[in-house]
Order: structure tokens, then sequence, then C-alpha cells
């Protein structure tokens, strides 16, 4: 990168706010994905005004600019694959308006989810969104991810609560999308195109947020199952029941073994499935649900732990976030994907990963978000066994193969990024691709805002090994 | 338009489904604006392959081309205002798969919205939307409107509901977006860019809907206020107090004095403004809900009906639904608005729009969804009087400019159409509106496809008076 180039983003950022050493550079260098490229600066505004100058000026200069929050991504949508700029939202961490009477927050792109939601709870106002990496992704990456969570399956994923965008386009232009109310059908929803645009049409420097009461009450039940099958089934069935959950997440054997040592969940020995389910509600409401879902499990011989208390709760929670640190002691490596299939689709989908384990000689872990069909299907691999590795790439085809054959889709939460440009064409059709690429040409004519990412069109800069942080999904 | 081109159309969608007569083009010249414009054809397709052969020949020779679905919009974006060929969705309206282990529905954009909810009632499913006119409007349109309803306060609009398209592109090119899942973020959201686009990015010929469980139980409040600041005040004090109603509806006294007369609800002469409330889900979580109702009414000293019975719920809606038409009793033309501000400014614009009233010698109703901040604002006017149509017109900017002051958007659910277009730019920021136009230019480089919505960009063929159907919002 041209002297005068870094010369002239110190002059925009500040000469504090400009990273060029190779110690700086490593450390934004990487995201959940465990994959890494040096870009040649990291800037980080403070300002709506300092990102369109950076924009500006890489449009007119050709150099590309990714931009970053937390750089917790799960399928590299925050690497520097071609070099150029890592722009870094951490410095616009401020919330800057929480409206009780309108249920509307207003904050800037790096404020970290968990402290939006912990800031909210003090005026009984809930952000849902809750992706496991709340401590400490941001707002900026949700958006541009659409981030979901254990919630989604009762409350929906970010584009259902981001109603408005400040955002700079790169060509440096700002403009404002959406509105602070909860309706409005005013032109195009330039807001839901951004959202889920994973960092590729413009760079988010204000969020307008959509919010609800914080519910009264929640409760926190563990199911255990003797076999895949019946705890796969269950999912369906507890809807139909007339119970609507605001968790309803499944962990298969493989992850009961990885967490049962590390949480004292007191569980049978046969236990083959787990599905930990929780309410919300009000006080009176979750009582109901509650006695509904008592009725169903005793019915059906379900046996389960009920978190009553806190420290309970904890410990099913505790369990439920460590698979993802936890399932590196079987490998050191892993393809973690996170498909969705029809609800009732799940049975076959689990079933057909246990047969691919095992045809494949590998181990595949399934876990997530089975109320909306959101299962993280994790195949442990050793990267630096290359047929193992190779193995592990033949399984992830023939995995998304099944998922587009029962109708479902390649990604729930974390993006197409670099990891799943190479199956997009098995889900979307060539004139839905075709139009896609139209309207990022339309937006960045030079292709400088995060080039190479959802769609393959940059020539990613060397791979470089670097230490890995585990990723949280 | 050219003899051939007649043929052609014709030929592609069978003689008895091409109309040229003056009759017959009449009847597809007009909407729920009361306003008509003669088509030069009317065309009705049977599948996506007819949609996209007529698609096809437009962006050849140049003609416009209108969707249109129920023609109830109130807005105009079904009216021919440049001629050519009105495409009616009516014989694609079949609903196609109703899928209730996913909660899944998928159908034809003829079909209607009302039909669709009947259907859904014997699988315990409902599809949430319910703008005023359910009865006859049509699932497309509802699409390209993003239509609302009385049920947005708790379940949101029709952006919420579609999670999948099929879609003919101005060119003919035929695509699918979205997912059947609850969850997917691969590439852009196409989906919901088309959502709202009002006909001008896409002809939809298929949708994919997410359903949600019928709810169990449903009750029916009307709490009766001596002043309308009590009840616009009282909207969110409602909300504020842990209920979650699924109908938060105002009217305010010349409406009252409208439905009086029609509807047995035998109200106290005082009665200057009525809230009407209504609570669903299951059966213990409508009791809780009622019974902190009732505790705020009787804290509050507010006077209510309960609709206990069908016949006093069904004399309550009767009063609701029969607004649109009963203000025609007080002039014969009117402009009507769906303006939305947020919620704590209700008792603002309300107040604002009394002063207005006084002020313009004008009558002017406001009633609707109250919850959700979106207020049907309607300009009673002679528009044979010329004085007072110029006096409605100047009211209505008048409107707008405080509605955008007060933080809130032009529209709620109806659309820009062509009767808002003088006033986007009140509210659309100069590079968002640039950006949509940019949008539409990607999508429709000949500007056939319903042109002149939205952005006025096309000449419109000369106005004709035509007997009007009392709309209904």
């Amino acid at each position: 990168m041209d002297q005068t180039i870094v010369d002239r983003l110190r002059t925009i950022v500040g000469r504090d706010n400009l990273l060029t050493t190779p110690e700086e550079l490593s450390c934004y260098s990487y995201d959940g994905t465990g994959r890494s490229f040096l870009p040649d600066a990291v800037a980080l505004p403070a300002s709506t005004d300092e990102v369109s100058a950076i924009l500006e000026l890489a449009n007119r200069h050709g150099f590309p600019v990714v931009p970053r929050g937390a750089g917790s991504g799960m399928t590299g949508g925050s690497l520097p694959i071609a070099g150029g700029v890592v722009l870094v939202t951490t410095r616009m961490n401020r919330i800057l308006e929480i409206d009780p009477a309108n249920m509307i927050a207003v904050v800037e792109p790096g404020v970290i989810t968990g402290e939006l939601q912990t800031a909210l709870k003090k005026h009984r106002l809930m952000y849902p969104p809750d992706p496991a990496s709340l401590k400490f992704c941001s707002m900026g990456g949700n958006a541009a991810e659409c981030a979901g969570g254990p919630s989604a399956v009762k409350y929906g994923v970010t584009r259902d609560y981001v109603i408005g965008l400040g955002v700079v386009l790169p060509t440096g232009e700002i403009l404002q999308t959406g509105v602070r109310t909860e309706k409005g059908v005013v032109g195009y929803d330039l807001t839901r195109l951004f959202i889920g645009s994973e960092g590729t049409l413009g760079i988010f420097t204000r969020m307008i947020l959509r919010l609800l009461p914080l519910p009264e009450k929640k409760e926190t039940w563990l199911l255990t199952f003797p076999t895949l099958a019946e705890a796969t089934a269950t999912v369906s069935k507890i809807l139909a029941a007339g119970i609507t959950p605001c968790t309803l997440e499944y962990m298969d054997e493989t992850v009961i073994n990885l967490v049962r040592d590390q949480v004292p969940l007191d569980l049978a020995p046969a236990t083959r499935a787990l599905l930990l389910v929780e309410i919300d509600g009000t006080a009176a409401g979750v009582r109901d649900q509650q006695s509904r879902l008592t009725d169903y499990l005793n019915q059906h011989n379900i046996a389960h732990h009920y978190g009553a208390n806190e420290k309970q709760h904890d410990a099913i929670w505790q369990a439920r976030r460590s698979i993802s640190q936890a399932s590196f002691t079987l490998k050191p490596d892993k393809i973690s994907e996170d498909i969705v299939v029809p609800r009732s689709k799940i049975p076959d989908l689990v079933a057909f990963t246990e047969t691919l384990g095992r045809d494949m000689e590998l181990t595949i872990l399934t876990f997530g978000h089975a109320g909306d069909g959101n299962i993280h299907v994790n195949i442990m691999i050793d990267r630096s066994d290359q047929e193992e590795a190779a193995r592990g790439e033949a399984a992830r085809r023939k995995l998304f193969e099944r998922v587009v054959e029962l109708g479902g889709t390649l990604s729930g939460e974390h993006g197409i990024g670099i990891t799943k440009q190479p199956f997009l064409a098995l889900e979307v059709d060539p004139v839905a691709l075709a139009t896609m690429k139209r309207i990022k040409r339309l937006f960045d004519p030079r292709n400088i805002l995060n080039p190479g990412k959802i769609f393959p069109d940059a020539a990613p800069s060397p791979d470089i090994p670097v230490d890995r942080s585990p990723p949280v999904e």
C-alpha cells in the first residue's frame, strides 16, 4: 500500500487509530474460522464522516476496505483476503438512545450485543437476538451477517429487529434507511437489503432497533432421550402441543459426552440425546406452558431435569455454551456448518449425518437450534492430516447436497463469507445469483468493499498460519 | 398498442384471457384511490411461463406492464397510468401447499388473503397479516405493498411472513428467492427487496409463507373515553402494563358518530374516543392478560364494553370495518393517509389533526392502528369543489410535514404508488432515493414494469372519470 495513502488514512482517523506494524496487523488478521490474512493497515474510525472519508479514498485509489466488528464471524466475512484496510468499528460503540416509551434504541455498530442487552434490562426491555458469541460479538457484525441465536425459534433474527440503518456506501456517500416506527413501507426496503449483505454493500455506522418488553419470567428444562431419533422427533411434537419455547436446542451423544464431565448435570448413563427447552413470558403464561410441557413429558415418559433454580439453569446453559470449545478436545480443527432444514426433516438430517460420519470415518457432532431446524453440524478434522481434511471437505459437500434435497438452506445465521462460496450454486438459482452480483456491482462498481466475499471475485492474498482462538457458535 | 403485439399477447394467454373491449378495459382501470386510467389491454395469465412471456415481449417492444391483484390498493399501485397491459393475477389463485408440520404454505399471488386464512384455520394455523380488505384483497398485492392490518401490533406485517418468492423480472427472466425454512442468510435478501416494491421490480408468481399456530382464544374490549387525549395517552400505558394486545385500534369522535347509528354499541353520549382492544393466545394466557387489563381499567376508571359473546364481538368489529364506507356520508371524496408516528407521539399527532381541521375548515377523521402508531387520517373533501380540494391538498402537505417532524413515516401499509410521490423527499434522503432509483434501473432498464410508480418517471395518460366503489382501509 502506497505510503501517501497510509498518510492520508492516518490524517483521517488520527495517529493512534491507524495501525501498521506486523504485530498490530496480525491482531486483525483472523476471525472465527481460524483462518488469517494480513491487511496492509488497520483503521479505527470514530465517526460516520471518518468512515466516509476512508471509503471515498479507497474508491478513488482502488484498495480494498474490509469492515470488522469483533472478528467473531464464522465464515470469513471480516478477513482481509485481498489485503487493503481493515476498518474496525470498535471505537464506534455508543448506545446513543434508549426510548422506553416507543421501545426503540439507537446504537453504533461497535456496541457489544450482550452489553446492549444488559443496558436494556434496566428499562425492562429486550433486544432478542442472542448469538452464542453475544458476550463479545458486536451489533454491526450481527446486522451484516443477520445473526440468530437460540431465541430465534420464538423471536426471529436480526432482520426482525433492525428497522433503520445509517450506512456509508462504497463511494463514501452517506445514507439513512428505514424508520424509527413499528411500520414503514416508503420506497424499497434498503434496510433488509443491507442486513445479511456481509459487509459487501455498505458499512453501518448507526442502527435503529425495535425492542420488546422483557419477559417477566423464564423457565428451563433439560429433556433426556435414550435415542437420537426420539429427541429429534419430539421437536415438532412440542410445538404442535401448543408450546412456544423461546429456546429449543438439541445435543447429540458425542456432544453430551463432551460436556458431561465439565458440567454437573447428573445424566443417566443411557442418555443419547438432549433437548434444552426454555419458556418465557408473563408469570401466568409460563405457568400454563409449563403445565402443558410437563403433561406432554409425563404422557410420553420423557425424563427431564427442571432448572427451577438459578444454579441448575446456569449449569444447563454452561453445558450448551461449552460445546464449541469442548469440541476441540476431539480434533484440532473443525468444519462448522449452520445448515437449516424444515423442522420435520431434522430426524432425516441427523440420521444422514450419523451415516455420513460412519461412512467417511469422521467424527461429526450435531447440536443447535432444533426449534427452527437450524442444526450446527461440526465435522471434526485435523487439517495437518491432508487425507482427513480432504475427507472432511467431501463430507461437507455431501451434507450440503442432502440439505438442499431436504428443502433446506446452507446457512441459517453465519452467512456465506468465503467458506461456503463453492456451494452457493447448490442453493441459489443462476438468475438470483446473477441478480445479486449485479446489485453488488451497482453499489460497489470498483469492488473495493469486502471484495471476494459471498461471490468469488477477488484473488485472495496467501493464507498465513496464525494462532487460533476457538470460535463459538 | 400495435395489433401484432395484441395478437402475440392473445397467443400467450389464450383468446379468453386477453381483454380489449372498452367495457372490459374499464373494469381494470381503477383501484381503491377512486382514480382511473384505461389500459390498452388486460392479460390474465395462468402460469409463471405466461407471465414471463408477457414481460419478455414488453421488454422487447417497450410497452408498460402493470401488475394487478384485486385492485384494492390505496395509492394507485395497480393503475395503468401510462397505458399498456394490465397483468391480472386472479387466475393464479391456487393454494399449492399447506405443510402443518413445518408451518409453511405455498400460494399463487391471486389467492384472496381471507380465503387463505379460512383454509389455514382447518389446520389450526394462522397467516397473521389482516388488512381490512382481507375479504377481497390478494396475496400478491399484499406482498407488493407490504400490507399490514390491526394484528400488526403483535404479529408484524407481510414482510415478516413471506420467506420466499417466485418472481418474473422485467426482462422475463424467472428466479426463486428465499427459503422454505425459518431461517436463511444465503446471499442478499432479495425477498424483502421485492416485498413493498409496489410491482416495480418484478411480478410474483409464487409465495412461500411462514405460519403461526392459531391462537386458542381471543377476547375483545371496547374502551370509551370522554376525551381524545385520554384515549391516545392510554395506548402506550396499556402496553407498558405488560399487556400485548393483538389489536389496539382507535376511533375519534367523528368516527364514533358515523358508526353509532349503524351498530348497536350503546355508548354513553359523552363518549369522545374509543379504543378497541383484542387479546389472543392460550386460554390461560388470555385469562392473565384479561385480568391485567381489567385491573388497569378499574384503577383508571375507564369505561368499557367487553365482547364476551360472539354477537358483541361482531358488533364491535362491524363498527371498526364500517368506518371507511360510512365516511363517504360526510363528503363524496377523501384524502386517505396511513401515516405512522412513534407511539408516544400519537397524542401530538391527533391534537395536530384536530387543529388542522379547524384551521383549514375541513372534516378530518382519525382512526386505525394506534398500537403501532399507524393512524389512518382521512381528510374529507368534495373534489368537484376545486377550492375545497386545494385546501385538502394543502392540509395533506402540512400533515406529512408534521409526521416527519415527529419522527414518523408517510406510509405504514399503503405504499407510495402515485398519490404520495410529491412527498417522498420529505422523508427519504437524496442518497437513499438515488440508490432506490438505481435499483429500479438495474432491474428494469427499459422502465416497462409499472412505470411511474413510487418515483415519478412516466408521463401518465389522462385521468378519466369512473364510477367509484368506496375503498376500505
